[in-house]
This record gives structure tokens, C-alpha cells and sequence, in this order.
């Protein structure tokens, strides 16, 4: 069983998800805050509809090691501890109010740095050689991440907070810009949410970098798995130098903040198809299976070139009881190469 | 005057008209109801300012056969009956509550599908070789679209109804997803109204699909053909590899699902030139002409090559009694290799 | 001192001020409403913040003559006056109800245009050869430009007015797109206000056209320069035929007609990175160094090819009195291709 493709996948994305986002990412709540977590714990739920989980907000400054290092096959990968580099890197949270401060721990013989979009920072921690921002090789250099609330701007508008689904990389290696960091594997995402935003059961983050996922073509791209029903979260973000756009079967959202319209009058565009261009992120939730059931379903890159050339990816709706829909495995299993159904499977 | 670019433009104009997009097609509005047709049907309209007509949730379940059919020069189309498909195929609408059983005559030698955006469909009705969903050649098979409304999600956000600006395609010809499909021309347009949603008097379909519109080039473009005054309804597509921008000359509308602000304080962005990649669609509605006359108005991508390799085509506003202006003849005589005017024309 | 790149940077933007945008580019209130000049006056302001000033209505119609030159290079320009021509050329602005009659000056010999975005606008005022709406060589033409107020559209909807972040470029030479016009430099910003729209301190231009920022390349792409605690206009306008993403370091704005969320409960995304593809434009005013302090902050196209092929400015943000931190300094050295800092630079 450890050998299947579903298992594979589901190990794929364990092993992806940081300690930091653990209080989110399992389904069952951990007891509240985890020492060293103060990001979107799993407190007990204020709303008004059972079960609801939602952000809290500490106001702490939170310390993190993040280790760079050499992967095999030329990659590069940001990790939480030594040996555990990952692409993409962690996923780190925070909620408005919150700070980060990043350790970064260059073990590679390059320079690279480690640059956010979407939250505040001054010029010493902008990542960047033009402000002398980043890690010679082997230096170890702190980077400070800081968010705040929306607040009156001044006459009718209103400054937007850090609220967000961002993400961070490298700006550093192979030039000013962190071109080849990039293309090594150098990112990772990064959700701030407001006080009171709805916790998912899961995150998922899916990176176009150039003609990859996550730096995978199909079909070894990620294999995403939730249970029927579960609130389940998209962190889309684009690298590289070739434009895509994002497309999910079956499942659609408001194109704003959140995915979830504010009200029943609110006249924010629907969609299931979203342009994702080089340091572009969105993200939304959705409830697995939504009015579709479960099965599995494809999100890829819906440039066609690019989706032939191995942009695609399995979003696996599990039944409620957690087991896997015949019709789900089998086409999992022609994805992989079996050889099932009725057309069969053209490959890519 | 059969033979005139215009009589040309408005045929094909017309002849992209479905008999189930016929109730809203015409300014004339029909007896409510016509037989087999709930979708967004002319009835008696409750709206307080006279003459406006708006969608009405019929909740029903109608059931369409659609051929998919080779048309000359190697390319495909899907239509309402045998030998009348068309590029793009028919205009499909619905109402939130609305389910479409979609009846798909394969009458080609190719194996292929259809596949919609943005409503609900179980993996059966995925239209993917990856769930077994397509038509074999000479097969006839069954997809079921639904839509529904919003509904509040908990927490403070609402989840999106299916009302939207979608289209449909094929997802099987030549891979996995349909790339020689889309090539061919198998893709249409696919509106799902709100309840209370206003009706126009006309509906365009613009698909941009690689350097094609509508699988043409100009000036054999479509002329998209209205009257001073008319509400007039784009539906836009993107389909291909290749990036683009949709714009139109001297009119503007809201970048949400409608087109219009929801009040006089929606800080909404107006646009007039918009993104339109592969998989993505968007529509709005505009009043003919308002404030800058009658005349003959461009319509093109924005991507300076694609405009200048055919990638454009003619909005035609005519005079409030239905003549053509002088100025606008004589752009149409230009735009078809006429030889006008002070500067004439470059060519294409 | 007049030699230094920082002073360089900032000529290049006084020059490229219009005077028809001059009461509102000064910090200094001037005293209201100068002669001809009914755009967006720095009018003593009604708002509840002491200090803020905000868009008038006029009504009126002013007339401007442009004159469209040949620059040095193969480039050409349009300027308010004969030999004062710019790329971009003069920003333009208008508060909602204004109307401008521009008097197109061709003193070159090529056939051009100007053609706007987002106004309203006559067939003889299009622009295009389509429209026979051009200047030949050595012509003067007048071109009419209206604006208005949103308002109520029947049913749920509101007609968006013409306020937003436009621009306007040739359409006519080299083509019937305007395609080598605007490869030559023939483009501009055109801002129309809202009745009360917070009125900036500054206003920067950036155009990515091609592979350049405003026909230039790193290192001499503009350098924008703000005092911390300024109110700073940023209009973004994407042209040619590559897609580009817009991404400022350090500040962040809402995806909207503004920049401004409209409350705290607005879900409107945040984003400091934006598609800006040919055609299209956009805007927001920020808080120069707000909650990130003074320094050199990067502008750049995240295209990653695209920002090491030169598609990158400074952001300069000074100190509260005026002086410029090291650290910023030593960056700007940097980029100009001296010799500093810890790692030094790796050039463009």
C-alpha cells in the first residue's frame, strides 16, 4: 500500500506542511497553542456556528530557524530544520498583529536571501542585493516579517492590512533578482489572516514556476487529498518567466480576499480559472466536493501547451468515511500509466 | 444587399444565436415561456423601472442534444441539431436552480467531450479522458450541468453561487485536454443568471483562441450588430497558449460578475481593456453607444501583434431607427479592403 | 550634486510633470485654481482630516494642445509645447464632468494619433484609422474627450463612471494599432477623478512597454523620489506585445479603483504584484514608507527574464526632512554600478 500512488501523494503533502501551520493543517484540534505557535491556533471557536475554527490574533513576535540547503538534481530548498529542505518551503502563518523573525541558515555554497511579499519589512530585511540584504554562503542573517490591521487612511478609504495569501523566495542567487534561486526551488508560502478569518482543515500550496508544479511535471506533481466536505485551502502563487493561469475542476470562488462573498447582494466575479503570473499569489477555501461529490479531480495550468507538457495535478475528494471512490483510484491509477476504463489513457 | 459586410456581419451574428438563448436574444420579448426553453425567459418583468426584464428561476431540468460535428477546412463545432454546428457553438443560459442534461452526439471520427466552467457536475460529467468522461467516435453520451444559488457558508462569508460568465469546451481531442479540440473550434459560451439578474437585448460571444477570433482573422471577424441604446451583453473567452487583452472602444464596465457598480459608492475599478488567458472568461453589459453615438467601434486584443495579425472586429451602433451611419459605412467599406476616406487603410 | 544619480533620477521626474498636473504634483498647496487648469485643483479641502485635499468638479472644458514630435534615437514624443516632448508624455487629469479638448499638433512625418482609454469619445474623436480619426504629417486636428459621474442603469446596477487610472497612446502609426507608434514612445497617463477622491502629493508614471519601464532600461529607468509620510500616486500602463507583472518592495495596495479598501470589512484583495499586459492600466496612492521606513525600495516587472533584462527603477523615500538615509544612498550607488556594500552587485 505504501507504494501507491494515492499514498505517495498523501505523503507528498504531509511531509510539505510546516510545524508552524500544524495547528492548522490537521483536522483534529490540536489543544490550542503550542508553545513556540502563535500562528492561526486552533483556540476554542468564538463563532456562532458550531465547529468553526477561526484566527486569533497573539501580537507576538515569533523567532524561526529556516535552513537553505542543496537538494539532489541541482535543487535548492528552504526547510525548518536541517535535512528537511523542502519545495515549496514551509508554509508560514501569522495573523494581523503578528511578527516573524527568520533566522536564515545558508548551508549552500551560493548567496541567497529570503524575500516576502505582502508584509511589512524594512530595508534590512528586503532580501535583496541591492539593499545588501541576503546570506553570503554559509552566513546565517535574520530577516524581520512584521503585519498590522486595515486602519482609516484619511478621508474615505481605508489602508489595507497585511491579510493575505502571499508567499516569499529568493532574491539573491544568479543575480539580483534570484532568477536560478527560483528555478532551484528557492519559495514558499506565506498566509497572514485577519482576526476572525474561518481556519481551513488543510492548505494547499501549488507553485507555477516556469513549466513546473512545485518544481514536478506530471505525473509526480502533488497529489492533494481531503475528505468530503472538509475546508480546504488554495495557496496559488506563479514564478518564473511564462504566464499560466490556475484552473480546478469542479470547484469555483469569489475572486477576492478570501473566496467567500460578503453577503448575498456582493457582485465579486465567480471563478474557476485565475491568471497566475510570475510573483502573483491568490488563495480561497472550498469545501471539498462541494455539490460535485467526491472523486478526483484535476487543477492545472490551463495555457494548453503547458497542461500537455505536465501542468496538472489530482485533487482527491475522499468519501466522509475516508475511504477512496472506486472510480477515484482508477482514475488515479490511468494518470500514473495504469491501464483502465474505456479510452484508456493518452499520456503526457 | 445580401452580399454587403454588414448583411454578412449580422447573418453571422445570427446564425450563433441558440433557440435556447432565443428568449433573450430578441429585443422583442416572447410570450414568456417558449416550450423547452427555462432558461432566463422574458417574462412579465417586476423591476420598477419599465421595460426591463430580468431572470426568473425556473428550477427545472431541461435536457438538450448537442451534435458535435467536422465542419470544412479540419475544423469542429458543436450545434443544436445536425448540420448546424457552429464556432463558437451554441449559447447555453441558465438560471441559478437550473440543471442542463446535456445530450452529446458524437458524429465525428474523433474521440472528444464537453466540458463546462463554473457550474456543478459529479466526475462523470467531468468531460476528462482522466475520468473516463468523453465520447468514444459515433458514441452519444449524457453530461449533467447544475447551478444554484449563493448560500452563507458560515462564518462571515457566503459561498458563491454558479451565476457567471462561463463557456464550455472540449477535453478529449488530441490528449488529455482537448488541445486539438479547442483548435478545431469545439467550445461555446455558457451564462448562469442570478435571479433578478437584467436581461439584454443581445449577447455577443468573443472567443479569443491563439491568434484567432472566434477561429477567424479580419476582417472576416465577427460584426457584432446593435442599435443606439440597445443593452448589449459580452461574453468573453480565452482559449489556446498564447496571452491576451480585450478591449473595446469607447465603452466601459465594472471588472465584477455584472459589469455594473452595485451602488455609487462601489470603489470597483471601470476598465475598458482586460486580461482574457486560456480557460478564463468574463461578461458585462453595456448600453450601445452611450454617450459617444452611433458609429463603427473596434473591438480587439490589445497585444500589439495579435491586433495587427487579425485579432479584431467591428462593433457596429446604428442609429436609433436601425440605419447605418455614413461615417460607420465607410469603416466597414475601409476595414473590408474598401478604398475610403482621407488616410484610407493600412491593411492588416 | 547635479550630476549624481539621485538628482538625475529626480529631474527625470520633475520634466516628465505636466502643467495641466502641476497643482496637484506639488506638496505645496498652490493657491487654488490656476488659469486653464480645472484638473483636480488643490481647492481648500471640506475633508474631516485637516490637511487632505480632495477632487473638484469643474464641469468645465479646457483645451490643451499637444504636439507630437520626433525625438533623438527614432523615438517620438508628445509635449505641451514644441520641443518639450517626453515619453510618457504629459499626464493628463480630469475630475468627473470635466471635458477636454485636445488640439493634436503632428510635426513629424508620420501619420499618428491620440487615442484614450476609459473616456467617452465620438467616432471622429477615436483615434484610429479605422474611424479615419488620424493626423497626417504636418496636420492639426482636435480630438474631444469627455467625462462623467456614475449613475443608476435601471434595475440593481449602476453605470460606472469614467474616473480611474487611463492613459491614452497613438493608434495609427505603422499600422492601424498604433503599434510602432507606441514602440517610438507615443503614450501617456491619463487620470480621471472622482468628486472627492483624495488628492496625492505625488504622482508617478510607470509604463512597461516592451522590454523597457518608459522606453528605458536599468539603470536608467526612472528613479520615482517621496518623502516619507507622503501621499505617492503610482499609475501603472502596460504596452507592446509581452506580458508584465508590477511589483513595488514594501508597500501594498487593494486590487480596486483606489488602492483603498472602502471600509474594515471590505474583502477586496491586498497585492504588491499585478499583471499589467498590454492595454491595460491601473492605480493606487500609498503611504511613501509606511510602517517600512525610508530607503531605496525596488520597482520592478517580476517576469523574471524580463527584470534581469533591465525592467527595474528605485523607489526613492527619503527622510522626514528631506535628506537621504546611507543605506539608501549606498543602494542607489550600487545600482548605478558602483562598488559598495558587503556583496556588491552582480549587474543587470
Amino acid at each position: 500500500m505504501a507504494d501507491t500512488p494515492v499514498r505517495r501523494g498523501l505523503l507528498g503533502h504531509l511531509t510539505r506542511r510546516s510545524v508552524l501551520a500544524g495547528a492548522v493543517a490537521g483536522a483534529a484540534a490540536l489543544p490550542a497553542v503550542a508553545a513556540g505557535s502563535g500562528a492561526a491556533v486552533a483556540a476554542p471557536s468564538t463563532a456562532a456556528v458550531a465547529g468553526l475554527r477561526t484566527a486569533q490574533a497573539t501580537g507576538q513576535t515569533r523567532r524561526v530557524t529556516i535552513y537553505a540547503e542543496a537538494l539532489p538534481g541541482g535543487r535548492f530548498g528552504y526547510g525548518l530544520a536541517p535535512g528537511e529542505a523542502t519545495i515549496p518551503g514551509p508554509l508560514l502563518e501569522m495573523v494581523e498583529g503578528d511578527t516573524l523573525e527568520i533566522e536564515l541558515v545558508n548551508t549552500t555554497n551560493q548567496r541567497l536571501s529570503i524575500h516576502p511579499h505582502g508584509v511589512d519589512y524594512d530595508v534590512f530585511s528586503d532580501g535583496s542585493p541591492f539593499n545588501d540584504s541576503f546570506n553570503e554562503p554559509g552566513e546565517t542573517r535574520t530577516y524581520v516579517w512584521r503585519s498590522r490591521e486595515r486602519r482609516s487612511g484619511g478621508g474615505r478609504g481605508w489602508l489595507p492590512g497585511t491579510a493575505g495569501y502571499w508567499h516569499y523566495h529568493d532574491h539573491a542567487l544568479g543575480g539580483d533578482h534570484g532568477t536560478q534561486g527560483l528555478q532551484k526551488g528557492l519559495y514558499g508560502g506565506l498566509i497572514v489572516r485577519r482576526k476572525g478569518d474561518l481556519l481551513p482543515d488543510k492548505t494547499f500550496v501549488v507553485v507555477f514556476n516556469d513549466m513546473t508544479i512545485n518544481n514536478l511535471v506530471a505525473p509526480m506533481t502533488p497529489m492533494f487529498d481531503a475528505v468530503l466536505g472538509e475546508r480546504v485551502e488554495w495557496l496559488c502563487i506563479g514564478h518564473g518567466s511564462m504566464e499560466h493561469t490556475f484552473h480546478l475542476h469542479a470547484h469555483r470562488w469569489a475572486d477576492n480576499r478570501t473566496g467567500y462573498l460578503d453577503g448575498p447582494n456582493d457582485l465579486t466575479q465567480a471563478i474557476d480559472n485565475k491568471d497566475l503570473n510570475p510573483g502573483s499569489s491568490f488563495g480561497f477555501q472550498v469545501i471539498a466536493g462541494d455539490g460535485v461529490g467526491p472523486g478526483a479531480w484535476m487543477y492545472h495550468c490551463h495555457v494548453q501547451f503547458h497542461s500537455d507538457g505536465g501542468m496538472s495535478g489530482v485533487f482527491l475528494v475522499r468519501n466522509e468515511d475516508g475511504s477512496i471512490p472506486d472510480h477515484a483510484q482508477e482514475a488515479i491509477d490511468r494518470y500514473h500509466g495504469g491501464h483502465g476504463g474505456h479510452g484508456g489513457h493518452s499520456g503526457h
